[in-house]
């Protein structure tokens, strides 16, 4: 198996480690951020552009994909990376979270799910075998466990239902997933806010010896101190010899936290969606680039920042272009917003090898606020 | 002054000569295709793109930039060079075609044209000494007198007024202008599809000593031979030692019969607005790559084309962009046609040099089609 996980470095002050891993298509080293492809393509930035701003690995959405063009495009066209021309590794979910928060749903059973596309109403059935089916055809190096997301609001009767099903689900996903496929299969914690649920689905999970784990279920609605909490107990559960994913979060300091709690690996729209709303980010918090205060600006969007687009371009000049809907303006937000991500991640990584995370993290604090 | 113009080579069996054209920011050779940026941006395309594909030099619209963001922000940034950082020629148009053709048109008087933009109804005047002057403020390399430009289905008599009106609007423009600024002012022919006319203003202009000649008013709803026709009997009124461009033309074979009469410079919003339809140009004709017969059609758009999209990306993935709208498709469309633009004007260039340009046309015809 070309899957391998290894720890290169502990924090002292926090739970933070950098390690090294390696897939199929190439290694890279955590903690890391995962741009989100979800349709095949990192929403307006070209893979060459992924590369030139850092990126080591990409995130694809199954549920997306599998609708449209649908796995069996995908698998003509050998696979995703062939598809989208992009030969460094990728991670695809199960699913799961896209037919619970964009799909109507029809039916939830022990069985599988029966939803509605939230494209055009068509009726479609998934289960953890269909799921790792379409993953296997996608042809992703990491691959996800199909897992029940209750929503953020969900009373723990139901949520201890949704792990029950995610634990027998997990287990029929390891069946169905053929170990020398050249992908790896990750576990996902279910368990909401409630500390039980959580440590007995990690526990459980823990014993069926996943390649990797991530923590799904997280920034779906809860508080922020509910999220780092159930980071907090949850995480201790996890072996520490298996990369840790906390899936769909989120903002610059929900990264340093989740660094600080343990985890290695983490993807979000944020950085490509705020980029397309005319937001970006800055050494000294968030600025909306769009807004009037910027018409006549002629610095960079972060003039701390040595990416292409701080380097050549003005706020003035994007703002103009966003305002004017010209396709070259979200390009540049969405460009600089990932390079600010994955700039941060490898500062953490840095800081974790020398020691100084928690000095990167107040500094950063300090300038970005809270 | 900067600007110099010189005959390279001329085809013996055709009108087309390769030249050389010197401005403040550079010199390329001609024929040459001018990709459209009209407001400060080709649109989806990046000024270190445009340099990858072979652009030399770009257009920016008069109209729109001054409308928004304005000339009074562009001359703040340093200029559009600056603005939008291009540091190879740009060329902007007098305003006068959009002025006609976008905006709703309140008065037009020997003085000027009283009109309100197409964005929010606000009333405008503009006149050649206003032209003059954004344009100074925008400081492009090449800048265009204003013109009166009539309909394409206007009587001879409307024609007629409308280029004693361009004649006497070209003498208040090269009155306004300062040649020394470092921008070169070029005169653009109009008279419609009317020999007489064309000649007269084309005899005038020529009196005047402009650095450039444009031929304006075609590709306006007249019938192709209609154009070819006014070339023709327009250019050869024109002195041997000027550039002489095309504008708003056109497509493929639009450019291919300009150069064999002698034409020296094209732009065209074509291959940028055919790649947002989902249009792309081959060297066996256009085919539209949104349609389903491409839906697994693992070859590159042209097959005999060596740009960057035709190297890494299929006609399936970027059907499958363009279908679900992800900004990447467009992207990569609108750069395949602008390279499909440019290597043309390239070859033409370089059969002209050896004297096979008639040879190059028939090669072309035979394959692209009609």
């Amino acid at each position: 198996m070309s899957f391998n996980y290894t720890v290169l470095d502990k924090d002292k002050q926090t739970e933070a480690r950098r390690g090294k891993l390696e897939t199929e298509h190439g290694s890279f080293q955590t903690p890391i951020f995962m741009p989100v492809g979800t349709q095949a393509a990192v929403k307006s930035i070209s893979p060459p552009e992924l590369k030139e701003i850092g990126a080591e690995i990409i995130l694809g959405n199954t549920y997306h994909l599998s609708l449209r063009p649908g796995e069996e495009l995908i698998e003509k066209a050998g696979g995703l990376h062939e598809f989208m021309n992009w030969d460094r590794p990728i991670l695809t979910d199960s699913g799961g979270f896209q037919v619970f928060s964009l799909a109507e749903l029809n039916k939830i059973t022990d069985q599988g799910v029966h939803f509605q596309s939230h494209i055009d109403g068509a009726r479609y059935f998934i289960d953890p075998e269909r799921s790792i089916e379409i993953q296997n055809r996608l042809g992703a190096d990491i691959i996800m466990a199909f897992d029940e997301c209750p929503p953020g609001d969900a009373d723990k009767k139901y949520v201890n239902k949704a792990v029950e099903r995610t634990l027998k689900w997990a287990e029929r996903c390891q069946k169905k997933h053929n170990p020398n496929s050249g992908q790896t299969l990750f576990g996902i914690i279910q368990g909401g806010v409630y500390k039980d649920l959580r440590q007995m689905c990690a526990s459980e999970l823990r014993d069926m010896n996943f390649a990797g784990y991530a923590v799904g279920g997280l920034s779906v609605g809860e508080k922020k101190e509910d999220m780092m909490r159930v980071l907090d107990f949850t995480v201790p559960e996890l072996p520490e010899d298996k990369p840790r994913y906390l899936m769909g979060v989120g903002t610059p300091g929900d990264l340093l936290e989740g660094v600080q709690r343990g985890i290695d690996m983490f993807d979000c729209v944020l950085p490509t969606r705020l980029g397309r709303h005319g937001s970006c980010f800055t050494s000294r918090g968030r600025i909306k680039v769009r807004n009037a205060e910027y018409k006549e600006d002629f610095t960079p969007v972060d003039p701390e920042c040595d990416c292409r687009v701080c380097e050549n371009y003005t706020r003035a000049y994007i703002r103009h272009l966003l305002k004017r809907k010209e396709i070259l303006g979200v390009r540049l937000t969405s460009y600089h917003n990932l390079y600010f991500y994955l700039q941060l991640m490898k500062k953490v990584r840095s800081a974790v090898s020398r020691g100084q995370l928690s000095q990167l993290c107040r500094d950063f604090y300090q300038k970005y606020g809270r």
